[in-house]
């Protein structure tokens, strides 16, 4: 194997691993061998498990989602909710992601690497997907893009993440009026 | 010790544990000692550990929230906030809640007994809490409780769980405007 391919085949192991056992329970050695390589190919790359996870996790997570201008904030919106939903309805997101933040509660490297994810993220949807809007004149110039995160991606989390119930064609239009109205109150 | 205080005793050791180690490494030996008892105590209740805590776990979780009638939609949500707020909080609850959820994802019994918790609560929020401020004329009739409960658990739960910021005056002010704005949107 070539030395990327390698490190492509570790980072899908350790996804696959993360997914099936867990952080608590993963090994170097169920990593390598799902993966087809030594652990001298894992360890010349990571000095220690901790590090193996937070490397591949820090770059699956920070890696930009596509936020297209779709020329209206219901239109943003519902392309938002709808690549969310199919990312935390995943079977290894829907795994990985309680997995790791239980051990977050714990580690505090593993919550400091998951924080930073998520500011990644937050702010992507904060300054694009409101800054579009408030652009547009759709909302209002002072809206709080704080709120307007929690606002928007705080039910989608609980709904799909924790209630786990379905998002039916009727709820996301409910869900878009329901999002605007509350920034367009807070601006 | 007395039948009653034994009982109070597992559960207590038996929530400690769950927030030290969490469920895949907790142990009926640690709890037994931690609780004081011997492991024939426990073994005369539950039958293994899964149904130990399990019931426990629905004991507490399904705990009736109090949720009075501050006379005001704006009031008896800012009651709620703050009952959430204080729980999710909890050094127990922030560690134990992620850690079964974690666990729920591998578990169906573990996935059940957490959706029936959670299904007590936001049927408790949307009858009550909703209901209480359609009765009062402060949200229109056909108030939708199920987009009402993740409106208002959803960022919430978010923030305090997920994202881990604290949550201010103002920041507390803000959202019961939004989340006001949002139902009455909706109905």
């Amino acid at each position: 194997m070539l030395r990327g391919d390698i490190t492509v085949a570790i980072r899908n192991a350790v996804m696959s691993e993360l997914a099936e056992v867990g952080y608590g329970r993963l090994s170097i050695e169920a990593v390598a061998r799902r993966a087809g390589v030594g652990k001298t190919a894992i360890y010349r790359r990571w000095s220690n498990k901790l590090e193996m996870v937070m490397e591949i996790i820090s770059d699956v997570a920070e890696r930009k989602v596509p936020l297209p201008d779709t020329g209206s904030f219901s239109g943003d919106l519902q392309l938002l909710l709808m690549i969310v939903s199919t990312a935390l309805q995943h079977r290894i997101a829907s795994q990985i992601i309680p997995d790791l933040m239980a051990e977050a509660a714990r580690n505090p490297q593993i919550a400091e690497t998951l924080q930073r994810a998520l500011r990644t993220h937050q702010q992507a949807v904060g300054e694009k997907l409101i800054g579009q809007a408030v652009a547009r004149g759709e909302l209002p110039e002072g809206t709080d893009p704080d709120v307007a995160v929690d606002m928007i991606l705080g039910p989608l989390y609980w709904r799909l993440a924790v209630a786990r119930q379905p998002i039916g064609e009727d709820y996301l239009e409910k869900f878009t009026v329901a999002v605007t109205a509350a920034l367009r109150a807070t601006g």
